[in-house]
């Protein structure tokens, strides 16, 4: 069986002159890899015809399956689709379930009336497939020529998801004989990926070729992920039971630093952790600036576990909603052990929670003092029996350091939950 | 004068399998631009000898200076560097200075002992020129062949930045005949990009040549970009004078929907208010989860106008925090203008501020009913004179409606100061 080979083509000014940040790429290499397609190559090009051309003459060289985003908003430059046309041959013209669509989401969706513009998002090329966007008014493109498939999407992230999703991945699985690909996932924090590999170095020597090891480090933490590829199709068990033989074995060899053994983030392993054992938990943050905060309420369910954050950027608030005392920030300051401590207790009274975090440090570029440079960092984390405080000191910039404070803080309350007394 | 083209080329398999966004790229070109460098193709591969051969070749063909991040981690597979050894011509060497700063992070930084992988780290080909890493431990790499220039980094993005900064972006500068190039840039909240874009038809067709209009839609929000590119390099007054007189016509057109005529976000434009009213703010957070005091506390001086926020996740919280009235909630649902009100009330008082924000709404996937399906929400701005309460709807998933409540409810905030009573 052949590898199946994927292109991903990416249209716009935008992302060249870097105002936007290319998310739908990552999401798509994610859904096509776990139906076994390779994305092997992602290009970028902006909205210049003879760019746009080349790019599709290159990738349809090595690839078996183009994908294109973006090029097809109302304010484009009117290059893409003219493009298409051109190049697979024809002409345009509107379709009339497209343009039902267009007029139905002003109508409906958007109660304002419509333009000439709005309007000419209707338009397709004769010679493609229309996919329908049940999210917006540009419709999808399927063309196919010399056994190549190639397929234009809008560049709006939720728009691109629900076509892929609905429409692309499906008839994808269906074109082609896709090997069979399964991956294991396990998030390991507190070890540096180069000490990690040295630790598995026997380990990873050892794997069969069918098995890839990857390192994925983000955030002071890394993901470890197994993937097998390829067997007998009509024999997925064993590649299966295979798989999760070297899984278990590496799951025992890094069980000192495992997070979780699942595909899934810290703040999910968390929720988990607390609906198993019916606890709640609420936050008092300071430096992290409710970001604790939200890396736990993007989880859908995660009122069920969590009840709140006090964030308490200015000293006054930490007195006055968490009960910290004014003493102890004049004799130990903001950024101490004793503060972090202080405001557990605030928030396990005032939030009514089982368990509580704190975060008090200088995220920098300015704040910093000798004693407590940029990047000191108190994180406390407790229950009403017990509460353990650490200080961490980051070296990075303020965003990285609220990130990196977020997920040791995180990191720490699972430890703490799993054994409190340490 | 010649159009000074780059390409972006990152490696590396994480990129190729999804489980990591490429920030470093839409950074990258910005730096580039604001030098009048234009980035014509960014290239993702994965680490396989011929492809990242390939690029190289195809990038080299098309650009002067080529840009290339990633593989060069201690567990990358050992591909980039000798294969960029091997594309030069060459061999190995220790380079002493990268050696010592690897010495230096383990023994001063880390305080952890260096294993064989790391010291790995400081060899590089001697066909290039060593850019050092003051913030990690892999070296970047200058290369020149044929009047291209090649540059090899890390793709961790703050050493990348680090190297950008320090040294490349300022080399770069020396070596080549750089366009006079200069933007303007303002941000509208509240307006459809075809309907700007109708709106400011006549303008836009009457622009020079040499001055080019970019739209940047962003969570419900359009960033207008003007561009002068070109003129001669010894009488830039000329051009600013052109480009201040085009982007003023334009502040003038879309006056009834800007939020800033500079190019920051909109939580900076809000900061700039506050400090210049010298007026606090503070938040009440229910459907955001503190999402909103993420953004604000994410701009370096935050903490002199933003006093902290209450998150609300829990009813209890929103009672006993914010002191909402239980008879409220129970008449009207935590997702009602009466709650949002008494919540603006609490956070006033509580966290003591001149201005509060709250937030209250379904965000999804679950939790909708027929009266109030997901992406209803209420949010509230105020002060002590005045309270202002909208209802929205939004119909994305849980991320995109959280984003989007936090830039409906800072939009609405930023109106409010500038005209209290509506």
């Amino acid at each position: 069986m052949n590898k199946v080979v994927a292109s991903i083509i990416t249209i716009g000014d935008e992302l060249l002159i870097g105002q936007v940040i290319d998310t739908n790429s990552a999401w798509m290499a994610q859904e096509l890899n776990k139906y076994g397609i390779w994305v092997a190559r992602r290009v970028a090009v902006g909205d210049v015809w003879d760019d746009i051309w080349l790019a599709l003459d290159e990738e349809s060289r090595r690839s078996s399956i183009i994908l294109i985003t973006g090029g097809l908003g109302p304010t484009a430059d009117d290059i893409t689709k003219p493009l298409l046309n051109k190049y697979f041959g024809g002409k345009m013209i509107i379709d009339e379930k497209a343009l039902d669509n267009v007029k139905w989401i002003f109508e409906r969706v958007l109660k304002r009336p419509m333009i000439d513009r709005n309007l000419r998002q209707a338009e397709v090329p004769d010679s493609c497939t229309v996919i329908p966007n049940k999210r917006g008014t540009a419709p999808g493109m399927w063309f196919e020529r010399e056994g190549r498939i190639f397929v234009s999407m809008p560049g709006v992230p939720h728009e691109m998801k629900g076509m892929m999703t609905d429409d692309i991945l499906p008839t994808l699985r269906e074109r082609f004989q896709l090997p069979y690909i399964a991956h294991r996932t396990l998030l390991t924090a507190g070890i540096g990926e180069s000490f990690l590999a040295e630790h598995i170095k026997t380990f990873e020597e050892a794997l069969p070729a069918s098995i890839k090891l990857a390192y994925l480090p983000n955030y002071g933490m890394v993901r470890l992920r197994l993937t097998i590829r390829g067997g007998d199709p009509n024999d997925t068990a064993t590649a299966e039971t295979l798989l999760q033989q070297r899984f278990d074995t590496l799951k025992g060899l890094v069980a000192e630093w495992m997070v979780t053994d699942e595909d899934i983030s810290l703040q999910e392993a968390i929720g988990r952790l607390l609906k198993t054992h019916g606890k709640t938990l609420g936050t008092a943050e300071s430096c992290t600036g409710g970001y604790i905060a939200h890396l736990i309420t993007s989880i859908p369910g995660s009122s069920i576990y969590y009840k709140g954050s006090i964030v308490s950027y200015a000293n006054e608030v930490k007195m006055h909603s968490l009960g910290v005392s004014a003493g102890t920030i004049a004799a130990h300051g903001a950024v101490s052990e004793e503060t972090v401590r202080e405001m557990i207790h605030g928030a396990l009274t005032g939030l009514d929670t089982d368990y509580a975090i704190a975060t008090s440090g200088i995220m920098g570029p300015d704040g910093g003092t000798p004693d407590k440079p940029v990047g000191t960092v108190w994180i406390a984390v407790g229950n009403r029996q017990n509460i353990l405080a650490q200080k961490f000191s980051f070296r990075f910039d303020r965003l990285r350091n609220i990130e990196l404070t977020a997920t040791n803080a995180l990191n720490l309350l699972r430890k703490f939950i799993v054994s409190p007394a340490q």
